[in-house]
């Protein structure tokens, strides 16, 4: 039985390899992805985005066992673009695995990014993926923040949660604006807090002053720690999908993720190619050492780069 | 007179100009940066992040004061990574401009991303060439958060300042562990508040934790909005630029900017020119299709797409 079979069968300590393979990056998980593709596609795959401290962590548990409560199993990614470094994702899978530990129908992972632009994104895409063929009837891909990688890593979402959080200070405010276009439902989370109805109501006005779309995204007062408003934001979700489903926007949603798969893919293969084929040859630490001393410009040695990747030698810049 | 000696003689509406036409990304500012390289290098380009709401604008605007008050020009560049939709950084400009608009000595420019992976990295170092070249003696390239973005966007600075300030959560506590290893400097910001003093603590143990390294640090306590502690960061500044200076990791940091530099400009080559050819030979939505229906991987689409690019039909995955 090969790998993915044996996932599709429920083996969770050959899904928990899988996606070892696929963060590793190379030619093994490539494989594993083609074969898993044509069996993935029935998961609902909600994107939980948020400043730092907004809560999401907890919010995403709390979403966990609410559908584990309606008999639904759950995966969740949890993806950390803010710790190139310190492997801090790793912390985060061990105090998240506490609460679900002992239930099978629940699957974490953590990923953190290793270093290479795009890396991450087409990880998570293989991730989800992987958790998709496992047959999880829900996967949460969170995310610290909204930053490029953050909005890149949302497209493997049908449904995107942005939480909220009163008390987030005046550059917050600015920094929320920046993510209005990708919420589809939203979240006032520590809604016990001061502010959270003031948050809410600004909120509504800047939904509302979006003028008129097709899907008016809901805004839902949470209080994760308590489960407040846990059951209110699942309908939301389901609520967007089923929607979306009726109104044509899920194909769009698919014709996106797969866009934003197939850009991570190559982005990262392409650098990586450029990369190793300049290394092969000599050419890009005598050329970094120039760019450095200021004695070629950047797009110059890009464009030899990128020559040696087509196999041309002298060529025009690709 | 061409517009690169323009901007070199102190022609500052040229320097916006030419700006505006680097980060459009095009063939004109492909030239100007070619041609503007050589004269690059003079600038001590100081980076600054943290989390939103650390007080980055405000330490930057003092920083600034200071650095006029020694008779230092001073460029900023503010990247706002966390605004692809909404045009958030051209707020950001018009605050920012106030307190410093009077004076010809200080140039502020912000940059949002324009959508595209690497495209505002690559812009990013576009824009300190063109303000070094314009003879500011020092460049503050500010951006929100820590991502990966903003990990490749402090590649372009010689000396990086990392802010953190007390009372953000635990979530954040995390979140500071993963900017460890890029800071040079660190100032603990808004340090009259409750909990500064521990925060410094915590930080130095952090530091000393992470044992006997060339250059260790400096952890300095700011209140930007009253410029206390901020001669001292500036001297802690300099004191890590004077240190690399001595001991050889300049010509490193140097050797990280410069593959910063055509790193970022390489992936947003490559990664245009695939999409533009799969996209003329009608490739591209096709692939997109078949993806979004499950019934193409999308590594293949990738591979098929990298083909496009070598000129070949029917060549193996690059």
């Amino acid at each position: 039985m090969s790998l993915i079979d044996e996932i599709r069968h429920g083996n969770r300590r050959v899904l928990a390899r899988a996606i070892s393979i696929v963060e590793e990056g190379g030619e093994e998980g490539r494989q594993l992805i083609k074969e898993a593709f044509p069996h993935s596609g029935h998961a609902f795959v909600v994107g939980v985005t948020g400043a730092p401290g907004a809560g999401k962590s907890t919010l995403v548990g709390a979403l966990t066992g609410h559908c584990r409560g309606q008999g639904l199993t759950v995966g969740v990614v949890a993806v950390d673009p803010t710790s190139p470094f310190t492997g801090g994702a790793l912390l985060g899978d061990r105090l998240r695995m506490q609460e679900h530990a002992l239930d099978a129908g629940v699957f974490i992972r953590s990923l953190a990014t290793r270093g290479s632009l795009g890396g991450l994104s087409r990880a998570t895409g293989d991730v989800v993926c992987l958790l998709d063929v496992a047959g999880f009837d829900v996967i949460f891909v969170e995310t610290v923040g909204a930053g490029q990688a953050e909005v890149d890593i949302m497209r493997y979402a049908h449904t995107t949660l942005v939480l909220v959080t009163p008390g987030m200070g005046d550059e917050v405010q600015v920094f929320k604006a920046g993510i209005m276009e990708i919420g589809d439902v939203f979240a006032v989370n520590k809604a016990d807090q001061e502010g959270a109805d003031r948050l809410a109501r600004e909120l509504e006005a800047m939904l509302d002053l979006a003028g008129p779309r097709a899907w008016r995204p809901p805004v839902v007062l949470t209080v994760a720690r308590e489960g407040t408003g846990v059951a209110e934001l699942w309908q939301a979700l389901v609520g967007h999908r089923d929607f979306a489903r009726r109104s044509g926007l899920w194909e769009e949603k698919l014709r996106a993720r797969a866009e934003a798969e197939v850009r991570g893919i190559l982005t990262a293969r392409l650098l990586d190619e450029a990369w190793r084929r300049g290394g092969e040859r000599g050419l890009l630490p005598r050329l970094l050492e120039e760019v450095a001393g200021r004695r070629v410009d950047p797009y110059t040695a890009a464009a030899m780069l990128a020559d040696g990747l087509r196999g041309a030698d002298h060529g025009g810049p690709v």
